[in-house]
C-alpha cells in the first residue's frame, strides 16, 4: 500500500484543498477534444488486458519505453501481453519526474482502486489484478466513461466519415453525449498527390456527387460540413503546421486544383501553401455561419525517423516539438482576413512550442470583439505540454495576458477511455495555482467564494456556454 | 475594507519586509521613460471623473474588457462615464490573477486611500468617493505626480516638438523635473510616404530650413537634436520592429532619400531597411556625442485588427508580441558598427518576447567597456511583461548573466498620473525577489546592508548616475 | 568568518540534505567534457598566484568585471597580479545574485579552507593565504585533481594533435584517467580559407601523406580518428552554429574542395553548408564505428566585439546566445540520415539558447531505439545556462519529456583545475529539486531508496555506463 495519490495529491494549501473539494472535483467532465474510437463506444469494447487498454496505441509510453532501452519487439512487437506489461512495469520506477508516473498511478487508483506503486515487484499482482476488473462489465468502454462523470465528448472526425457510429451511439440511448468534431486535414492535404486525389474519390462517394472542379469540391466540402453540423457537431479542429494566410486570386485555385487533381502534377510549395490558405480561410467561413467553435493546433514535427516511420507508420512515437518563423504575423494575418469580413467564429489556439505561450496569450487579445466573454481563446497545454510545468506556464501567461476566468480549460486528447484523469490531474493543479496566490497574498482571501466559482466555471460551466452543449 | 494592499503585500519574508520598509520605500522616483502628455502637465490637468482618470486612453483595460464580452459602446464608445465605470467594475473581478487586478487595488488605496475592493456590489461607492476626490485641487495632475514622490519625469517627445509645455513646465517653478525624450520614429519612417513627406514639411518649419536633399535632411536632425539638448534632454528612444543593420553607401542613401521625397515614389522593403539602418546610426552618434542614454524597445507586431484600426485607430489595444528572426546577428551587427568606431552611447534594450530574455542579457555583456558600470542595460520588463512574472524573468535572467547590482530599475512607460504604484510594485517583487534568496541560504544573510543599498541603488541611485539627473 | 557556504547549501528541505549527503556527495567525478589544458597536467602545473588561477583566462569573470566598470588594464592588461585581485575582490559582491558569486566561495571553501567572504574589506588577507597555500606541492594541477576526487576527465583536442601529453600523463602512471576528445572543428572550417589551407598542411604533417584531394583528406581524418582511438578517446565534440544536414553529391563534394584548396577561391555559404554538412555526417559515421559518443554544441554567436576580436583575439568574453531558424527540422534531418542507415552513434545534444530546451528533449525522444537507455541525451545546461536557473530547466524539462533517471549528468566544461566545485553545484541543486518533489508529494516519499540510486546514476553510474569509462 502507498499513500501516494492520496486526497490532497499536489494540493500545497489548505485554500487549494477547500477549492479542489468543495468545487472542481464535484464537476462533471465535458471532453470536448479527444481521439477516442466511436465504433468503441458504439460497441461498447472491452478490453482483454491491461496491455492492450495501457500499451496498445500510447506513443507517450511507447517512447519512455524506448529511452529506457527496452527493445522494440516488447513495445509493438509480437512479445505477449504479459511480457509487455512486465517492461513496462520495469520502466515505470524510471518515469519518475515525468507526468507519465502520475497519471500511471491516478489511472490504476481512480479506475482499479489500486494503491500500489507499479514497480517490478509489484507488476504481477496489478496485472492480475486489473485484467480481472477488465473481465467485469462495468469497465467496458462505456463503463469507464461512466466512472468518471463524463457529460460530452467530441471525438475528431474526417469530413468522409459515415458518422455511423455516432448515430449508433445516439440510437443506443447511451447517456453521455457523443459528438463528431469536423477535422478537415486530409481534405486540403493537397501536398500528397495520390492520396488527396484518393480522397477526392471518397469524398464523391461521401456526397454522392461528381467533382470535376475546384468549384465542386467546394460544394462537396460544404455539404459534409452540413452533414455534421445535423449529427450535433459543434467543433472544428486543424492540425497545421503553421498558420496558412498565403492570399491568392480564384484563377490561381482553379488552376491549383486542376494541376493536382486533373493533371496529377506536383504543387510547388507556393501552391500548396495558397491552397491551404484558402481552405483554412473557407472552413472558418462555414464554421462561422454554423456558430462552431473552431481549434488550431500547430506546430508539430511530424515522422522524423523514417526507418521507423517505414515499419510502424505515423503516431508511433517520432513526432517533436517545431520552430518556427513569422508566426505572429502569419497567424494575425489569418484571423484578421476573417475578422474585418465579421466572420470570426469563436477559436481556440493550440501552440506545441511554450516559446509561443506569450505570443499566443497576446494575439487572441487582438480578436477579442466583446460579443462573448473569452470568444479567442488560448487552448490548454497539448501533447508535450499537458503536463504540470506546461499547463502552469499556459495557465500563467493566459493569466498575466488575459482572463484566465474565461478560460474553457481541459481537455483529453486522447484515445484512452482512463485519460479521463487528466481533467483530475488539471483540476489539481488549477486548484494548486490559486491556492498558492491566496497564501502568497496575491489574491485576496475574502474573495474566496468567487474564486470558487472560478473555479467551477474553468473547470465546467465555461466550457458548457462556450460550446452551446 | 479589505485588507488585500496590506504594508507588506508581495512580501513573503522578513527579509524582504525589512528591506523593502528599510531602503526601497524610502526611494524617490525616477520615472526616466513614460508617456504622459506634457500640456497636461503644464496645465496641471483636473479629471473630470475616475473613468477619464481609469479608462480614457487605457489600452490595457480596454482589452480585458473586451475578453470579459463587454460591448466597444462601453470602453471606447459613447456610454456615460458611470455606465462605463460600472462596465469596468463587473469585468475587475475577472481579472484575478492579472496584473490589473494588483494595480487597479494599488491605486484605489495609494491615490484615494481605498480599501474596499472594486466589483459591481461597491462601484458606486468607489466612484462616488473617488469622483469626489478627484475635485480636490490636490489631484490634479501636479497633485498626484508630488503624491508619489516622483523626482524626475521624462515625457517622449518627436524631433518637431516646440517643447512649449517643457518650458512653460520649468518656467513654472514646478520643483519636478519634466525633461524631454528624442523620440524620432517618425523621422525615419520612409516607408510611409506621404506621411514621411509630410513629415519633412513640419521638420523644415521647426528648424526654419528648406530641405532639398538628404544633407539638409541630416543637418536638420541634428539641429533638432541639439534644441532637445537645450531644453534638458538625457535620453533617445526608438521603437523599432527589430533592429536594423544593412549597410548602405552614401549614394545609395541620397538615391532613397530622393525616391521617396522628390519622385514620391514607393520603396523597396530592402529601401527601406536601408535608410532606417543609416538613421538610427546616425541618431546613435548623435546621442553618443551629447553624452545621452539611448533606449531601444523592439517586438512588438502592431494594428493587428484592421476593422478596429479604422475605427479607432493605432494604441487601441490591438498590438502583441512578434517573433523574430536574425535577432542576435542584426542586434550585434547594430551595436558592433558604434562600438568599433568607439562610439557607442549608453544604451538601454528592451525586448517585448520573453524569449529574447537570455539573448538581451548575454549580448550586453558583448559592449560592456567597463568605462562606467552597467554601460549597456537590459531594460526593465516592457508592456506586456511589465507584470510580475514579466519582472521576475527579467530580473533573474540579468542575474544570472550579469548585474542585477547596476540595473537603473523601473520606469513607469504609462500615459496616465497614478501609474507611478508601478514603482512600488516593482519595488515590492524585488525586495521579495531578494528576500526569497536570503531565505533560501542563496544569498548571505549576513551582507544584509550591502543587499539594502543594493535595493536602494536598483530604485534609485543606479538611475540618477546612469542618466546623470 | 561566514557560515554562507554551510554543509547545507542549496539544500532546502531533509530529503534533499539526506539525497545529498548519503548519496550524491559520496561520487567520485567523472568530467566528461573539459578544456583543461593536457599540458599543464603532464607538468603537473604550479600556480603563481590566486590571480593566475582564477583570473589568468577565465571570461566569464572579465565580462563581470568589465559590466562592473572596471578599465581593461585590470583585466586582461599589464595591471599587477594584486592590482588585478584587488579590482575582482570590489566586484565580487556586485556579482550577487550571478552564480560566480557561489562558485567563487565554493571555491574558496572547498580547495583554500576560506570561510570569508571576499569584499574589498577582506581581499588582502584571502589573497595572501591563498597564494602561500598555492605554494605548497598539493595545489599543483594534479593535486588539485586529487582534492575533489576525479576519476577521469575528457580534455578536448584537435584531430591533429599529438596527443604527446596524454602520453606523457598516462605513462607518468597518474592514477587519474585524462582522454582525449575528438574535436574537428577546424578540420572542416573551409570557410577561413587561408587557415584551412594552413590546416591541411599540418595535418598532412600529422598523417605523414599528401592530400591532393577530398579522397585523401577524409583518409587522413579517418587516420587521425584511429589514432585518437588508439589513445583511449571515447567522445567526439563538434561546436557548430547550427546543425547541418544540407544533401549534396559526391562531385559536388569533390568540386567544393578543389576550390578551397587548390583554386584557393572564397566558397558560396551554400558550398560551405554543403561540405560541413558532408564532414559532420562522415564524423558521425567514424564515431558510430567506434562505439564513441557524439557531442553537439549550438546556438552561440562568437566574437560580436571587433574592437576586442582584434585586440584579444577569440574566447575573450565577446560571445552571447544566438537565435535559429529551421532548428527543429534540420537537427531532425541530421540524425535521421544517420538513423535511417542504422549508423547513428549514441549522441548528446546541448543548446546554447534556452528557448531550445522543449524542442531539443522532444526532438532525442525520436531518436531512441531501445539499444541501451537514454541513448540520445539532452546535455546539462552549457556555458551561460550552466547555472541554477538554467540547470534546473534543463532537468525540469528534461524530466518531463524523457527520462532525468537516465541523464549522464554534470561536466565543468572548463579550464580551471577547481571548477570541479560545479558538481558539488551540480549535484546539490540536483537533490534539491528531487526534495522539494517529494515535499511537494510530487514524488513517493516511500521510494527515497530508488530516488537514492537513481542520484547516485545521475552523478556518477550513467555517465561512467555511457561512456564506458
Amino acid at each position: 500500500m502507498s499513500d501516494f495519490i492520496h486526497e490532497n495529491f499536489m494540493l500545497q494549501t489548505a485554500t487549494a484543498e477547500r477549492l479542489y473539494h468543495e468545487h472542481a472535483n464535484k464537476q462533471p467532465i465535458i471532453d470536448y477534444h479527444c481521439h477516442l474510437d466511436p465504433k468503441q463506444i458504439a460497441e461498447d469494447h472491452r478490453f482483454r488486458s491491461i496491455t492492450e487498454l495501457w500499451l496498445g496505441g500510447d506513443h507517450y509510453k511507447w517512447r519512455l519505453l524506448r529511452t529506457n532501452g527496452v527493445d522494440e519487439k516488447y513495445i509493438t512487437g509480437d512479445a505477449s501481453d504479459w511480457e509487455k506489461f512486465e517492461k513496462w512495469a520495469e520502466t515505470v520506477p524510471y518515469t519518475m519526474r515525468n507526468p507519465m508516473y502520475h497519471w500511471v498511478h491516478l489511472e490504476l487508483k481512480r479506475v482499479f482502486g489500486i494503491d500500489t506503486l507499479l514497480k517490478p515487484e509489484t507488476a504481477r499482482e496489478i496485472y492480475d489484478k486489473a485484467n480481472e476488473m477488465l473481465r467485469q462489465p462495468e469497465f467496458s468502454a462505456r463503463g469507464l466513461m461512466r466512472r468518471f462523470g463524463v457529460e460530452v465528448v467530441c471525438t475528431t472526425d474526417d469530413p468522409i466519415d459515415s458518422l455511423q457510429y455516432h448515430e449508433q451511439i445516439k440510437e443506443s440511448g447511451f447517456e453521455i453525449k457523443v459528438l463528431p468534431t469536423w477535422r478537415p486535414d486530409k481534405s486540403m492535404a493537397v501536398e500528397s498527390g495520390n492520396v488527396f486525389r484518393d480522397y477526392l474519390r471518397q469524398l464523391e462517394e461521401a456526397c454522392g456527387v461528381k467533382i470535376g472542379n475546384v468549384s465542386d469540391y467546394l460544394k462537396a466540402i460544404r455539404q459534409r460540413h452540413d452533414y455534421f453540423q445535423s449529427h450535433g457537431c459543434k467543433l472544428a479542429d486543424h492540425g497545421i503546421n503553421n498558420f496558412f494566410a498565403t492570399p491568392s486570386t480564384e484563377d490561381e485555385i482553379t488552376a491549383i486544383f486542376n494541376k493536382v487533381v486533373i493533371e496529377e502534377k506536383e504543387l510547388s510549395p507556393e501552391e500548396v501553401l495558397k491552397f491551404k490558405s484558402r481552405m483554412l480561410h473557407e472552413n472558418a467561413l462555414l464554421n462561422h455561419e454554423k456558430g462552431w467553435v473552431q481549434q488550431y493546433h500547430y506546430g508539430a514535427i511530424r515522422n522524423n525517423n523514417s526507418r521507423m516511420f517505414n515499419e510502424l507508420g505515423p503516431d508511433t512515437g517520432y513526432d517533436s516539438i517545431n520552430d518556427g518563423t513569422d508566426v505572429a504575423a502569419t497567424m494575425a494575418r489569418f484571423f484578421n482576413n476573417l475578422e474585418k469580413e465579421d466572420k470570426l467564429a469563436k477559436s481556440i489556439i493550440y501552440n506545441l512550442n511554450p516559446n509561443d505561450n506569450y505570443l499566443v496569450a497576446t494575439m487572441i487579445g487582438n480578436f477579442q470583439d466583446g460579443s462573448v466573454p473569452g470568444k479567442i481563446q488560448f487552448g490548454s497545454g497539448w501533447w508535450f505540454l499537458d503536463q504540470k510545468d506546461g499547463m502552469e506556464d499556459q495557465m500563467n501567461v493566459l493569466s498575466t495576458q488575459g482572463m484566465l476566468s474565461r478560460f474553457v480549460g481541459m481537455l483529453t486528447d486522447s484515445r484512452s477511455f482512463v485519460s479521463y484523469i487528466r481533467h483530475e490531474y488539471f483540476r489539481r493543479i488549477l486548484c494548486n495555482l490559486i491556492g498558492n496566490d491566496v497564501e502568497n497574498g496575491l489574491l485576496p482571501e475574502s474573495e474566496i467564494e468567487f474564486l470558487g466559482e472560478m473555479v467551477e466555471n474553468i473547470c465546467y460551466n465555461n466550457a458548457r456556454d462556450y460550446f452551446g452543449f
